[in-house]
């Protein structure tokens, strides 16, 4: 069955899941941009938990360097942490069902942890849509339309109500998996079931 | 190199490393039993997170059982958590250095995630170190010395200060391993760095 993978695109964690899914689920998934900042609002934190609790974040920046080299990925810690992730979050969410939007996410992801770049910019975002080929114009008009901000607020509504604290987060069926850490969990999973029950409509 | 193996027998996830650690290292570790309340009192909290924080915790009994699967531990979801485990690391924190330290904290953690038990209480603490051949009544006294109290206090002290901040957590020379998803990381560190630097004297 499916794997649902829900990213931010400001999320450090997210960034080694979106650079290993190519290789590791060659079929795909079901991509689910979101946005981390109303889940974190909800929980009472007014920023990432790794900025509020000043050890942890120490901690994740020593921990990223260690992880891009075991999975081959390339690193530059973020000026800015963390990178407003809304137009990035719009564009995925308006894109997510296009052939590309693998490379749209790992392009993505690059700019912003291994390039120090921000992913808020329109002129990042042109620039990385204009190189998969796509008209850059269009697509940043269409989602940053009401309907397509609608999109993203009713993306958040369902985060919530799958009870998603965290990202990357991966969904097979109603089994929630939090972490990069527990994404070779979810593919195995999701291979081994190939009708796995769901209680909600989702 | 040495590897410091800072755990609570409060800590799932702690459970996890202590139930896997003999068989990955053979030669052992260097034991930093500690109570994370302190540091969680410090980040304001006055709970463990996968309490305070509602999907958070349900998560973690979700993902317990299938992480115990996959290392063919035997799991039961404690009907209280966390449990007091201030009696255990004091007699941890007496009791690190001997040869039956690995034992006794493999069935404290077992008594705690597999069988249910109260691990606050002296029966419980008695049993485990009676069937470990050892002088309950003695240890029992010993750990609850003013001076073994403060050897305790000591070591919230220290862990503070080498900015430990969860549990399980691994230290190699100054390099920070948080959770038992870096077990091995860590590990392959300590064997890989005969004279690791350190920066404080720890």
């Amino acid at each position: 069955m499916t794997m649902e993978f829900w990213i931010d695109f400001a999320s450090n964690y997210s960034y080694l899941s979106v650079m290993r899914i190519r290789q590791l689920a060659p079929d795909g998934v079901v991509w689910r941009p979101f946005l981390l900042g109303p889940i974190f609002k909800d929980a009472g934190w007014n920023n990432s938990p790794f900025v509020l609790q000043k050890d942890k974040g120490a901690y994740v920046w020593q921990d990223m360097p260690r992880q891009c080299a075991k999975y081959d990925l390339p690193w530059r810690q973020p000026s800015t942490f963390p990178r407003n992730s809304l137009l990035a979050a719009r564009i995925g969410i308006l894109c997510e069902e296009q052939p590309w939007m693998t490379d749209f996410c790992e392009r993505t992801m690059l700019a912003n942890f291994a390039e120090d770049r921000d992913i808020a910019s329109e002129p990042c975002m042109t620039e990385i849509l204009s190189a998969l080929g796509q008209d850059a114009n269009a697509i940043l008009r269409a989602a940053q339309t009401d309907e397509n901000k609608a999109r993203l607020r009713e993306r958040t509504v369902q985060a919530k109500a799958r009870h998603i604290f965290g990202a990357p987060t991966f969904l097979v069926g109603d089994a929630l998996f939090w972490g990069n850490d527990r994404l070779d969990d979810a593919l195995a999973m999701a291979l081994s079931s190939p009708q796995a029950p769901r209680k909600t409509a989702g």
